[in-house]
């Protein structure tokens, strides 16, 4: 099976590299806009070579590793590829891209989510493992022929991925709550020290604490302001709640209610109950 | 030289580790008012010996590794003892524990504050090379006589670490936005997911960036209550600056500025341009 993968960085070049350790391509074919990715990419071996558009569309399976406006973009691209031929996009929100892809390819188009990433990007970020015992959502797969669907399930399965099927809206609200959400906060709390007259000084003292709470603020913004606008009515709902949130632990501390703030703290413990 | 330590939790347990691999001390003994807490730290062999308030204030050095409430009630017990027993606290605020030891102590009174840690806490966290290669500040060290800050400096070196000076009201403000203001954070996202109607569902997609973002609301309510009453103005103030930076970013979604939420992710990328 050739596969061609959209976007070498580093969801597309770690699945490129997890696509030749289990040996499930017999060739992995590049696409990518940037001459520098491309360039990379070959020197380190991502991929078996860099092609144009037509060679991409006649691949056994397209990947598309790109920004999630671009993933909509793309799919127009893609309207006359043969029906044996599989899309998979690795986009963060799938709402509006199976809203948008064109519905000539919507039996083909398989809407995945891996759960997983770090805040690094561009080809040389592809690591080995990435997606090794994480899980892979698979959203609106009713409208996928099963053809499509298993070819994708077996490779995400092959690679050491555990699947989870989930209807779009839900993923939407939930990855907003597990990945969108977060990226917000932690670009605030960047924000908020670079902000302060002297950052360098108050950086000086950063621990593991700082360290864990600011790493996905160096996220990609080309990346990450796609995905804020693709799901924007589900990150301002959960901004708003977690503003109250925040809101109520500092009226607590501006009334000295220690109590209440003991209680607060308590009950965020409890998530760690659940997260294991 | 024996060296007592006040509450025999992570700080308190990691740093016998640190002492007994170094061999900086004849004898270590533990001070908690916690029966299951000396148990264990005698089972994990953290401590030679589980002591008396009497027998601890014949130490050489005496390391208070408490909440920071207890550290300054904990200082009155103290007044009375030798002018060559050297006090050294571990807490996480320092200007109004040094407003509020005793003055017959204050040279004796080396105030330090070091910049590790984890999320868990007791004696069981105790682990190996929690102080190595990590900073710790010593505030307001002309109160100290050389005798005691040398004492200190030396124990703080020897197990690796690097030393930095400061001002007790420079650095509460300081550690606020590296630490206090991070922990806010974190536990107001925590109570934002556990406020769902189903977190269970929402926390199955938890991929490394959540769990980052929220490991420290994982920490003590007791340490944490008490630091945040310790430096509250401070945190209300780094609250304040934190929720306009957070409210800007949510006006920009509101009226899709993207372009200025680009802008702000990108100045919040800088942070990585210091933070290394």
């Amino acid at each position: 099976m050739t596969i061609g993968i959209v976007g070498i960085g580093l969801m597309g070049g770690s699945f490129a590299k997890a696509l030749k350790k289990y040996k499930l391509a017999s060739k992995i074919l590049g696409y990518d806009h940037n001459k520098e990715h491309q360039k990379t990419a070959l020197e380190l071996n991502l991929v078996d070579e860099i092609c144009d558009l037509n060679t991409l569309k006649q691949c056994d399976m397209i990947v598309l590793c790109i920004p999630v406006d671009g993933i909509i973009a793309f799919s127009k691209e893609l309207v006359e590829i043969s029906k044996n031929t599989t899309i998979v996009d690795f986009g963060s929100t799938k709402e509006l891209i199976l809203k948008n892809i064109p519905t000539q390819i919507r039996e083909n188009f398989v809407a995945a989510h891996p759960m997983t990433g770090t805040e690094k990007f561009g080809p040389s970020a592809a690591i080995d493992g990435l997606y090794e015992d994480k899980i892979v959502v698979l959203c609106d797969v009713c409208d996928n022929s099963s053809y499509h669907l298993e070819k994708v399930t077996n490779i995400f399965k092959s690679i050491g991925m555990r699947i989870i099927q989930m209807d779009a809206k839900e993923h939407d609200i939930h990855a907003c709550y597990m990945s969108h959400l977060p990226h917000a906060v932690s670009y605030a709390l960047a924000k908020t020290v670079m902000s302060h007259e002297n950052p360098n000084a108050i950086i000086t003292l950063a621990a593991g604490g700082f360290r864990d709470m600011s790493r996905i603020a160096k996220s990609s913004p080309n990346m990450w302001c796609d995905i804020f606008r693709q799901n924007r009515t589900n990150l301002l709902d959960a901004l708003n709640i977690y503003e109250s949130k925040l809101a109520m632990l500092k009226e607590m501390l501006q009334n000295e209610d220690y109590d209440g703030i003991h209680k607060y703290m308590a009950k965020a413990n409890t998530l760690h109950d659940i997260l294991k």
